[in-house]
């Protein structure tokens, strides 16, 4: 049988990790897949690199719209990223008939509702095992694995940047600043980290989970994002005494009243595996009905790895190739028309337990007063540690101390308004530190 | 559009699960695969039993080839267990031109190659996700999450009795017996645990995973397996200070030569996130060349993530129904016809570290024998600890030491003489204690 015939928009990193991994391990995938997958056609802006990497094993043009517009070509790889020509180009690509496979989780958080409803329209599919995980097999493990479950939760350290640079602040003790310089000049993070750093790309990947997870619309819009600009290695370090380990989650739970849709640090404790996660590496772990709790863990990103993730993605529409549309393996795991309306909860309505660590004068009463505005909150302590401070800010000789409290499940909304309280008490002399805290068990 | 009608052969432990399960997600399951999923027939011997859990909602009957025999039914579960009587029915099942789905490790194993050619012969599919690692897709990852990758190496956490035994073990610091004793009592081991303990279960589901992971026949008979029963909580303590932890390790690797089939306790570093997988829980570490190093984590038994894992399958042949046969996805992952005649390396040509306990005489000189004797064999040291050994055995007042060795990598047959070499020494005072250590790096 003939090979079944690829275009590639971009054949930047991944790109050209796609073209080797695809021509290095033909003779197994085409074992697997029982047909020959082929990349035909590659558009690039770069065509003299792009030439080098194909070495004329495929041609190569310009203009993204050869490759659509090819009637031999029947799946698009589009790896352009970002959601400006790549939404065009995706569109464009559905509307012609092709399956569409991506890494772009930027374009699919955003204009997924858009792009899932077109490839419906013309009964093509559009696969993104690529946008989470690298080449961890997570979409496909939340899309069919675990097809019995009603799924509870979901929780991922999904952003290798982050959880490298959280990693580096652990070990090394160092602020965040440094811990990004360091990660800035290893290449675990960009020139401009904001992506990464602020949380935006883990929302990304969390939403697509949770579109997935629970077979509700793609809402980017709805999820809270708060990323890493503002943790400190005492924080860190205090964390550690508690026995936790402080990681960028993103999180996405069913709750009576909908579903939370959130990423920002969080402590984990130390003993649950995910904690131990470390470096640019991934984990997600899901939590189903029958299943219990699931977890998969592997390199989030780089050239091969998301390779292996594009090219499990063209292997499977291969062999769905034949197949009757209207049953295929659907994208967002659910079949059209059976995604639920359930709607994203706000961070106040969020319940989850919290560390709070606030610098005050060691003065009697101050601990009284803070444990009286918890307690009229329904704010009950887990932990509490008393150290006297490091640094000594302020004007005068008065001893500061640090008091660090672990709390128990609280709704968010309660410890907004208990945190004003005590943020307005004489004796809290700093801006008070909020970290939230899972317990992922 | 009809629901699919499957019948169930057994409805013990997990078939009552996956009556419950599908019953209890129904609506979330029918949104997945786009149809409903319907259990029509149960065959059981225990009649009353069956009648009492499907209550009303199938048709029980005490003869399985009822259910072969009645032509609205499209899939078979075999839940029997063994291989006796399910060899016989799978494979009636298969003649009869119906797809199977079972847990059944132990006959995929020994029978695997038989069962697989009949089922390509009739165009029908064997699913076997519940044969390994319990609702964990592992079996779904390898064949297809995977694809894109040559896997290097697949080391698996793989039976819950004996984890959960070593756990116990580690935490307690119970001998063997004890914590066997233990596992009983809470359900954890069987009251003829043989197959657990001696590695055997272990062996059937690294047997399947080979298979998938290299495009193998089955082949259960070439394993090496050696159980836990001789681990003493001596060598516990001894890793544990050395900074490795022990596990039943089922193992296959690609070697140049052939693969590596095994099964045997290992020391892993403290620090890999398999070593720290405890009680119960089943993880499966898979090395592929594009995707690196990739872990999958859950549940490794259970009425409810074994039927997690059969429902899945349920669900993956009911969206496949109207594919292509040339092209669905094939049983191991590899079209037939495509399988790899690769050789099971015997375990003298493995090649790894090793855990070396010796009971020695305190005499000068021994541990100088002991390492031109390991020299001789270009065996070389990693860590060695000398300790005053617990208890005193032997008659005089000589004193004894426990000299434990970890050696760096070294092939098997150089060790096993080694080991004789050793064992002859005279100021070796008791068989020597050696387990394999593994890296997984």
């Amino acid at each position: 049988m003939k090979p079944i015939q690829v275009g590639l928009l971009g054949i930047g990193t991944i790109g050209s990790g796609t073209f080797e991994v695809l021509a290095r391990n033909q003779e197994e995938i085409r074992r697997r897949a029982g047909r020959g997958i082929e990349i035909a056609m590659v558009a690039d802006l770069d065509i003299e690199r792009a030439r080098q990497i194909v070495a004329g094993h495929a041609q190569v043009v310009s203009d993204a719209r050869a490759v659509i517009a090819n009637p031999d070509i029947e799946i698009v790889v589009e790896l352009i990223g970002g959601y400006g020509i790549a939404r065009q180009l995706v569109l464009e690509a559905i509307a012609a008939g092709k399956h569409v496979v991506t890494a772009n989780k930027a374009l699919l958080a955003v204009h997924g509702a858009e792009i899932f409803e077109q490839a419906q329209r013309q009964g093509v599919m559009v696969a993104f095992e690529a946008a989470v995980a690298g080449g961890v097999p997570i979409i496909k493990a939340l899309r069919e694995g675990l097809t019995a479950n009603r799924i509870q939760w979901v929780a991922g350290i999904i952003n290798g940047t982050t959880n490298f640079i959280l990693s580096e602040m652990r070990d090394k003790g160092l602020d965040f600043a440094a811990a990004l310089k360091d990660a800035q000049r290893l290449g675990y993070a960009e020139a401009d980290p904001t992506f990464d750093i602020e949380g935006i790309d883990a929302a990304h990947k969390i939403t697509l989970m949770s579109a997935i997870a629970f077979g509700i619309p793609v809402q980017f819009d709805q999820a809270y994002i708060e990323g890493i600009t503002k943790l400190a290695a005492t924080d860190i370090r205090y964390a550690e005494q508690l026995g936790y380990r402080i990681k960028l989650l993103g999180v996405t739970r069913r709750m009576p009243q909908g579903i939370e849709l959130r990423v920002h640090p969080a402590l984990i404790p130390a003993r649950r595996l995910i904690a131990n996660v470390e470096g640019a590496m991934n984990a997600v772990v899901v939590n189903g009905d029958a299943v219990g709790t699931t977890l998969y863990y592997g390199k989030g990103a780089g050239k091969e790895p998301t390779a292996s993730a594009v090219i499990a993605d063209l292997v499977d529409l291969t062999r769905l190739a034949a197949s009757d549309p209207q049953h295929r393996v659907p994208h967002l795991a659910f079949q059209p028309g059976a995604l639920y309306d359930m709607r994203v909860m706000s961070m106040e309505e969020t319940i989850t337990g919290y560390y709070l660590r606030l610098r005050v004068a060691d003065q009697a009463g101050v601990l009284a007063r803070l444990a009286t505005t918890l307690a009229e909150a329904s704010i009950s302590i887990d932990a509490l540690l008393q150290r006297e401070a490091d640094e000594v800010g302020g004007t005068g000789s008065e001893p500061q101390t640090d008091l660090v409290i672990l709390t128990h499940e609280a709704r968010e909304g309660n410890m907004n308004r208990a945190l004003a309280q005590l943020q307005a008490l004489p004796g809290v002399l700093a801006p008070i530190v909020r970290i939230r805290k899972e317990e992922l068990a």
